[in-house]
């Protein structure tokens, strides 16, 4: 396996990196950025995946997302992976729209159509890529894993970390996707990705995965009360009342004023990363 | 004098706006984004002005700049204005560079040619929109003001405070050009806006207000030792050797590996912000 630096630059003391590399899972060259901060030689860090939302490419939450200040603090590596294959032999939405198609991965294995060939970004962020990160960045301790995302990407970290608690210590997420099979950006997703068979959808939603007795150790939810998509995309309530059910342990912080974008994040993001590194002590 | 609201959002606590004007000093609307942190109902919080560079709208520090976290803990209210008039009315340099004209209007009166009508960004930021501020943001203590700027910004941070520090509590820069009159990008932009006669360049560098005796309490400057454009067009060491032969306190840090980019700004931001709220102090 062998990464193309793109960029490294000096930044609140540590190195922030945008990479290349050809993906065995979606059959394209895919870019991820890399923050290292901080570290004396040859110590080993824990690594937290970001993983973002519709539209959004690795670049939104590297020159938005103001976690550096907090993973330099903190001694966290952060990776940022994009969110679909992309390239022109990749298939798109035929509509052109947003929530489909490049840029709007939803972190499946597609299994239907034109999509089965290129679109499998849950091979590419479970699989794929940590075995890249181990092999190319020695100072990430990759016994310490956590992930988090916003939106589309809360549903894949939310949906990744149910099914594999034992690769990521914390979970949290950012105006997260809870219920796709439940609402229209999710069933567009399933529907284009997996088929009408809904019994394969289950796996990809958070709180199908609940009910169906996975479990974490706790889980850590922002949601802006002002946030647009809240009503008909989001409905985070579904998710408390899943938990609430289960005995899963759950904070949703209903945060009122906030809307669905990056000063949202950027404003919760050091809270998440201390949550997180205090979860990921050695 | 009327202001439009663009937009407004949430953030670290306060809220984020962006705002459309059409100003005096240009002939144009002007956009400009400002930050409000949280505050109690009817306190006066200082003010912070932030110059933005070459190329840059207020877009960039709002959206990369990584300020309202120490803003909000420190109660300052944070401005970014744009950096030359904008729209199709507004004479751009013939050859469309990056250095001259639109994005580029270095922070003086012009006094030449076809952009004497629009490009008065020295009356538009030390008069026209601090009059503005005072009048539309009931928080804003105008008796309490310091500014910063970037590259082109920190050159009129520079050059206005040093004009007004009666205006100004603190001024600080980020790899600010020092000397523009020995530069080529100052040397092209003054020729441009203010014609030959070198005498009514002085005001417009920062290392001649020195000579001339111009005196702040102390100034602070960060500098990337890796910023490709330090050897051709920032020159550093000139305004360092103007502060200790006319004995101005100057603090210079030459920051290693760092270049020009937001990555740097973002980095040394909140120290910044910690040095002027001590001198912003009631």
């Amino acid at each position: 396996m062998s990464v193309e630096t793109l960029s490294t630059v000096h930044a609140h003391g540590g190195v922030q990196g945008v990479y290349r590399h050809t993906s065995t899972s979606t059959k394209t060259p895919m870019e991820f950025s890399v923050f290292v901060p901080p570290h004396e030689a040859g110590a080993k860090l824990p690594v937290v995946w970001y993983l973002s939302g519709l539209t959004c490419s690795q670049a939104n939450v590297t020159e938005k997302g103001e976690f550096r200040a907090a993973c330099a603090e903190l001694g966290l590596i952060f990776i940022a992976p994009d969110t679909s294959p992309r390239g022109d032999a990749v298939p798109d939405d035929p509509d052109g729209s947003y929530d489909f198609g490049l840029g709007a991965g939803f972190y499946v294995n597609a299994t239907k159509g034109p999509f089965v060939e290129h679109y499998n970004m849950r091979d590419y962020i479970e699989t794929e890529l940590p075995a890249l990160i181990a092999e190319t960045f020695p100072s990430a301790d990759m016994s310490r894993q956590s992930i988090m995302g916003h939106s589309m990407g809360g549903h894949g970290a939310l949906t990744i970390g149910l099914r594999s608690p034992e690769q990521y210590r914390a979970v949290s997420a950012f105006a997260p996707i809870v219920a796709p099979i439940e609402v229209p950006w999710g069933q567009k997703a399933l529907l284009g990705y997996l088929g009408e068979d809904r019994t394969s959808w289950a796996e990809y939603d958070a709180c199908a995965l609940i009910r169906a007795g996975a479990r974490l150790p706790d889980i850590l939810i922002d949601q802006g009360e002002a946030d647009t998509f809240l009503d008909e995309q989001l409905k985070s309530h579904l998710f408390q009342k899943s938990c609430d059910y289960a005995g899963q342990s759950l904070t949703l912080r209903m945060q009122a004023g906030y809307d669905h974008s990056y000063y949202f994040v950027s404003t919760f993001m050091a809270d998440h990363l201390a949550w997180h590194a205090e979860r990921l002590k050695a």
